[in-house]
């Protein structure tokens, strides 16, 4: 199942894409007299009431795609199913932490030269304020408009409190996934690079991670989708295009830590509710590893897709 | 105005600490046939409101304070005003963000032997799920059990949105001011002084911080005091007791930067909400730059004294 929410007010409404690519309205769609009339305003809320919340949704949704044409021309009709082209806001836009994984992938390491591979996973947090939709704008920072560079990337999202859990334990705690980009304004990297001693080294570090903090720097969707629907995440691929040109292509399983692994390392520290994200990492090919680098500009067209996912698509445009 | 949340509910209800320590419930309180009726269900929509809104709330905590004794024991037998003894939240339970400074204090620096003085502000996310009240415990997390330490310090909480404004114009987006704790596990310390090179002193920097993400490592409160009562915030002093003994103490004018210069710096990366916070750093005292160090165990009581705002006051307990 494909969860979306629904760009009709300002926190959106719950809805699912059809196979066909339609988009349901869930509140509109249910059916009085059973469980459906109790599906929340919210995805996160779904994603609260657990596996059992998330059944009544599915049985809504297959009983909606097993329609007659009569019954989907009413549903059309009543404005409980829309057209392949509804806005979407980013499926869950109120998460209340997102953990992002850094130096995660094997390729991206060898492409940043003199990057030891860590021993453990390393990340840091994005804050809610960079999350929008797929076919929202990305804004370039006036303040550092020169390097903004893209990583395509697979979002978990979580379905169960996952506080302290094994490897063992870690992919029941997740309810489904996204394609993302963890857009980064590169300006501060160099300094990175160039600094060989410690203390600059540290201070720069955080710099870079705030170039990642910028208002609608972390691009999430279209859809979210429910990890029974996946099955093994490992064979999904990532692809980023750049204006229609493949800039990144690689397959989760070239993750250097396996995303059981990644998920029980956080949870050590960090407790996610559900609703909560965690980026896992971006492979080769992102704009500042590339010679000569290639930076993001207004008007470029950004695409991550995930297969079995969907495509993410954004447009960045220049500060008001 | 000291605003504090009623931990009465999961979600707490907005309340109004009175002169006399008593806490008033705003909704119970409320005169029907007049604007507090529309009091919001948070202290963040209140904040939300703006100073229209905060005007409202303040009007009824003065028509409250100015009752007459039987009106006093009618609010009281209504359980709109209880007592000074009243479990809180922290003031405000949902932000969405929070910002934490650090080397912010001279006299941190100092006490942080080899730490050069930032050129500009330095800072990092702390997680919302960090969060706690006034009274709440603080837990001892299993895996990082041994070195964990206070910081006492000034939050700032936001009243407008702020992003990318002027040092000049910052204060005005700031409705107010809570003691808070920036607690933090140091078992990663150690291994940030002694990298001397620049891969692992960056990586163990991200560690570092990580180490105050724990659940229950950001306690704020009691109150969120408003910023027209509080006048000058740099005569403010934070006073930090453990198990009733001093051991930090320091002006807000020990800052390295204003609070309006860390304001404006930050809200070049960030957009703050109302509700979001800014914690602006802690001076020297902290137990890791003591000799021998000092750390906090199980059982050990930790108070963070503001002037003119309240004292927070946690006690730490082993994880269950």
């Amino acid at each position: 199942m494909k969860l979306v929410t629904i760009n009709n007010t300002t926190s959106g409404s719950p809805g699912a894409m059809l196979a066909s690519g339609e988009i349901l309205h869930l509140a509109k769609a249910a059916k009085a007299g059973t469980l459906e009339a109790w599906i929340p305003g919210s995805v996160r809320e779904i994603l609260e009431s657990g596996a059992d919340g998330l059944a009544v949704v599915k049985k809504l949704v297959k009983r909606v795609e097993a329609s007659s044409p009569a019954e989907l021309t009413q549903l059309r009709e009543t404005g409980a199913l829309t057209g392949a082209d509804t806005r979407l806001l980013t499926p869950v836009p109120n998460p209340r932490l997102i953990v992002a994984a850094g130096l995660a992938f094997k390729s991206h390491l060898a492409e940043m030269a003199g990057t030891p591979t860590p021993a453990k996973p390393t990340g840091f947090i994005k804050s809610v304020n960079s999350i929008v939709g797929s076919g929202a704008s990305i804004t370039v920072p006036p303040d550092a408009s020169g390097h903004v560079d893209y990583e395509g990337e697979l979002a978990v999202v979580f379905g169960k409190t996952c506080h302290r859990v094994s490897a063992a334990d870690a992919m029941s705690h997740v309810a489904g996934y996204m394609a993302a980009n963890d857009v980064s304004a590169r300006d501060w990297v160099k300094d990175v690079w160039e600094a060989r001693e410690a203390w600059p080294a540290r201070l720069t570090w955080e710099t870079n991670i705030m170039g990642k903090q910028f208002d609608t720097f972390t691009p999430m969707g279209p859809v979210l989708a429910t990890a029974d629907d996946i099955g093994d995440v490992t064979a999904l691929e990532i692809v980023t295009r750049l204006n229609g040109k493949e800039m990144q292509k690689a397959p989760i399983s070239d993750l250097i830590f396996t995303l059981a692994e990644t998920i029980a390392y956080f949870s050590k520290w960090y407790t996610f509710q559900p609703g909560d994200i965690l980026l896992t990492g971006t492979p080769a090919g992102v704009g500042v590893g590339r010679k000569p680098p290639v930076f993001m500009k207004a008007g470029d067209a950004i695409e991550i897709e995930v297969s079995g996912i969907g495509t993410l698509k954004n447009v960045l445009k220049a500060a008001a």
